[in-house]
């Protein structure tokens, strides 16, 4: 997919796997999707008025590493190439709304707010669990996955590159591993630009801005080991942290962690 | 600069011939760029009025192949961060004029043209020239920088994803390679995504609709030797197939082999 002339087509077993988690997730399934599906592409979604759509697009443009576009559905549009039965309206287990920035609602079928918006253009966004799949075939576990809970995400004092009226800091990842595979864990995740590619940071949080790493902004915290260091990705839910400081009209967004599930396999963004 | 976090920085020299470059084209060098300041990245250009840069954008999104976006200039910004003294109105050795798909007039100097239009926006876009360098260094030669004229472009029937009001057909170069380095030049390329990466097609002109290889859409013939196999490559010539397709009411580019010489070098975008 990142570079058009790979088409690699998940297995008739993960596609069901992924059919049946957005069923499940369509029925009510309403937690983090961390670890669902394994092996097949989450994404994050943020929807804007058409008026905004430029500024958006331009800031994504610009920063590639925390806003990976995957895919953009045009107003009225609710069905993405990614997933071809999919509907972004009811396939997230839960939706944010937005207005001047500032989150009014949460909700786990967003089918009536986009009917009652004509407007909204989505965008569809990598998702740093597409790595993780390479990350533990290489042996390196993954916290959140073992403990059962939601990735750790953090505002970071990194400032994005603006666009038009849109501007923010960067939201970030983080998933302690131990000291001796954080150089595997580095050459894995380079490979995946189009899912957040290689860490921005290791090991020394407070350089990021972070001054409690165990009260992440969104998701959840981990266990970090005493063999272990804090490793940083840039993350997709930097758009919502663009929404707030960028007042933003309105817009939709998922909850951080939790994604759509697509029908690609993460080593489709492998290079 | 393809994801973020590779800061490669070009030698002092590199940085003098190119800067050296773009005077001798500032001042009247009037010929296809293939092959100068050797190993700087050149670029494609494109400008369009702002109404039109969110379908531009966005068909740049969907076709990263032939339109990778290495930088955006809103209106009336005419400096890259890719070249800091550079000034896209004067540093290519020609441009196009376009009206309502129809190429209106070529020149070598757009200032003017760019006061009379302040609507603009411009869309930087990789080139395929950064790719020869490495491919050079793997002792692959380049036929037309070897026989000094501008590379082949042809129109191909591949037709790119829409955008908004904006379609057309892919236009790709053409590189007549040895027949036992095909593969090793695929490998190399592909490492490259941001500057067209891997061929689109190998040793089959007539199923890309090609059928007088000795008659370039754009550019000039190349040679093609007995043991030589043609490969053809997304060029970022194709928004100006869009432009053309597509009617947009107006547009300044560059003249396809006629490029913006940057200070970033081309192995940046190696993955």
């Amino acid at each position: 997919m990142h570079n058009q002339q790979q088409r690699i087509i998940a297995s008739a077993a993960q596609r069901e796997a992924a059919q049946a988690a957005r069923l499940k997730i369509r029925a009510g399934f309403d937690r983090s999707t961390a670890g669902l599906a394994a092996g097949m592409t989450q994404v994050n979604m943020i929807s804007v008025a058409k008026d905004w759509a430029y500024d958006f697009l331009l800031y994504a443009q610009r920063n590639p590493q925390s806003c990976p576009i995957l895919d953009v559905l045009e107003q009225q549009h609710y069905h993405s190439i990614l997933a071809a039965d999919a509907d972004i309206r009811t396939d997230f287990p839960r939706y944010r709304v937005w207005q001047h920035g500032e989150m009014v609602d949460e909700i786990t079928d967003a089918t009536a707010i986009y009917t009652a918006h004509p407007e909204l253009v989505t965008f569809l966004i990598g998702c740093s669990f597409s790595f993780e799949t390479a990350l533990q075939d290489a042996g390196i576990p993954i916290r959140h996955i073992e403990d059962q809970h939601n990735v750790p995400m953090y505002l970071s004092n990194i400032a994005c590159r603006p666009a038009g009226r849109i501007s923010g800091n960067m939201v970030v990842s983080m998933r302690p591993i131990a000291a001796e595979r954080i150089s595997e864990a580095v050459q894995i995740t380079a490979k995946m630009p189009s899912v957040h590619g290689a860490p921005i940071h290791i090991g020394h949080p407070e350089s990021l801005g972070i001054t409690a790493i165990d009260r992440p902004d969104f998701g959840d915290a981990s266990r970090i080991a005493a063999d272990e260091i804090p490793v940083f990705w840039a993350c997709g839910v930097t758009p919502q942290a663009a929404i707030m400081q960028s007042k933003i009209p309105f817009a939709i967004s998922h909850a951080p962690g939790h994604m759509l599930i697509t029908d690609i396999p993460d080593r489709a963004w492998m290079n």
